[in-house]
């Protein structure tokens, strides 16, 4: 079903897009037709990015809004250890969107598309009274030995960080919650530049995500969206399992820190609790250790070991640098309540 | 990327849904992942429904709103022949939706997949300061042999109409653009219903559409969303053709008719301009006429030759009951129009 000029639109902002030969059928029928072999699984998944929750026009570039949207897709398919292959664009669209805002949104998604070799196939649009949303789903595939879930993590398991912690939700704070001028001058110019990319233009860690699939030797891995506490406790949950996180291990984000000492804020808790990172956390076999801090260093990666897979009855826990083990709050990132809205 | 309580909601809303034995991993994890063999195609689409656009709380129930949100994209699923096997299911979730309103909302989508034997194996839930709005991915497969776009039509075709047409335009005047209570009261209660279900639960053609596919005698389909002139020539745009649809063939829907005695329009314009039918529209190759009448009332389904395709300089026309030859506008459905957003 589509409103009116949605036929013209798709085809302005279709026409060129990167392809595939796997893709038999793109954009402009009613559905998109891509083979697929036998060995192989698909890897399926959707995620929105609604103005005034996810983004904010004015901090975000519309080249950013795109980028993003594909981006926290892709980093679900590198969970999984899949290759990114497919997406599909759905837009909610309100009447004050005007069509060359929408190709500097369909441009940042583009570009994104293009460096990970994926082509869009296919999407709609449709007007909303509410705020501007990109909907996209991301198709995959993984062969069947190799995908990783959340499920598989086994008492004993070392914990390893892909990426570094807090630096989205640092963007949040200094340029969303309270861009104070005085405060954000503390920051060095690369230092809030580097927050605003991590929060508005994250890199999702799809090379990286497979290479670590393709050792054999990660037991779960998920992608640390809602922040590091609340996704190990869902990875925690889903392996039936408890865990122990080592404060000094965590890899707060260089710019997170900074801005945590000019906000006067822990920059802990930043990492623990702000979400958006796209870091991606993996439970390893202790077998497989050494093969994973090789992949994800390979990939450029920062690679740590934060902690361990322990009995579930032991829940959640930190432990302090000075061995004291205190219990972990698995809270999260709300969105809400941190926009103020 | 998840709003407070959606893992909690998530889990409510998905417990207990129907699984398929391809389905490795469904709802619950950062991807689904789906088996698919090597001699089938993936069919995928996208296509949201919005509140106030697409569907009015209180004339559609909160089933009927599920069901009509899976059923759109099942219907095309339905006219590339494919069989649909997946959905993913994005929900916008404004703050005056309960969660009880919701499971009936996935209670109609979830009635409906089972009784095509579709799996939802995953989605997300984002909050929103507009509308209500589903926006479901339905993915499907289709041997290479079999799959049917729009592209494929030739001069000298059939038109084939599966289906009947107007009834979910009436529905709209009758029930959202003017429910005068005079007016209503002309229409017997079973005419009402008939186009009430249409517009708000409407059926997808999918055994239909597969049946037609596998008689090889289809050279282009598309299912009549946007209404049967619009979409007539969305089918030419692709094929490359002109078409004539002859008037005193087109299968305006009993219901549809009666409505527009009521209410003094045009019942042909209805079936011709309105959209949301999902009906199917087949360009028919002259020697497959007899298999594909066959397969679609062998599904139960009306089937009427309505016209045909002709060279692309002769255009969209209308023939006459006295076989004059009339320029046909190839304009459709126009929710914001209609709906009067």
């Amino acid at each position: 079903m589509s409103s009116p000029g949605e036929f013209e639109l798709i085809a302005r902002l279709t026409a060129g897009l990167e392809a595939r030969p796997d893709v038999a059928l793109g954009a402009g029928d009613d559905a998109a037709l891509l083979r697929l072999g036998s060995e192989w699984l698909l890897a399926a998944t959707v995620d929105a990015q609604v103005e005034g929750i996810h983004f904010v026009r004015g901090v975000a570039t519309p080249k950013d809004i795109g980028h993003k949207a594909l981006a926290v897709n892709l980093s679900d398919l590198a969970a999984m250890g899949a290759e990114p292959l497919w997406a599909l664009v759905s837009l909610l669209l309100p009447a004050d969107v005007s069509a060359a805002y929408l190709e500097r949104v369909y441009g940042g998604m583009r570009a994104l598309a293009r460096d990970y070799g994926v082509a869009i196939v296919g999407g709609n649009i449709a007007a909303t009274s509410g705020p501007l949303t990109l909907d996209v789903t991301a198709l995959g595939r993984v062969e069947r030995g190799v995908a990783v879930t959340r499920a598989g993590g086994r008492v004993g398991d070392m914990l390893l960080a892909v990426g570094t912690l807090g630096a989205a939700a640092s963007g949040l704070l200094a340029l969303v919650g309270d861009s104070d001028p005085a405060k954000q001058a503390q920051l060095a110019p690369d230092m809030l530049d580097n927050v605003r990319t991590a929060l508005v233009a994250p890199t999702p860690l799809v090379a990286t995500g497979r290479a670590l699939a393709l050792t054999g030797g990660i037991g779960a891995m998920l992608d640390v969206s809602d922040g590091l506490a609340a996704d190990l406790a869902h990875l925690c949950a889903a392996s039936g399992t408890g865990a122990v996180l080592d404060v000094a291990h965590i890899p707060v984000a260089r710019a997170a820190a900074a801005v945590a000492r000019a906000y006067g804020r822990d920059p802990l808790a930043l990492a623990l609790y702000g979400g958006e990172d796209y870091a991606l956390l993996c439970a390893v076999r202790p077998a497989g250790l050494a093969a994973a801090l090789e992949a994800a260093r390979a990939g450029g990666d920062e690679a740590q070991v934060i902690g361990e897979l322990t009995a579930p009855a032991e829940g959640l826990r930190l432990r302090q640098p000075d061995g004291r083990l205190e219990p972990l709050e698995p809270r999260g990132w709300d969105h809400l309540r941190t926009l103020g809205c």
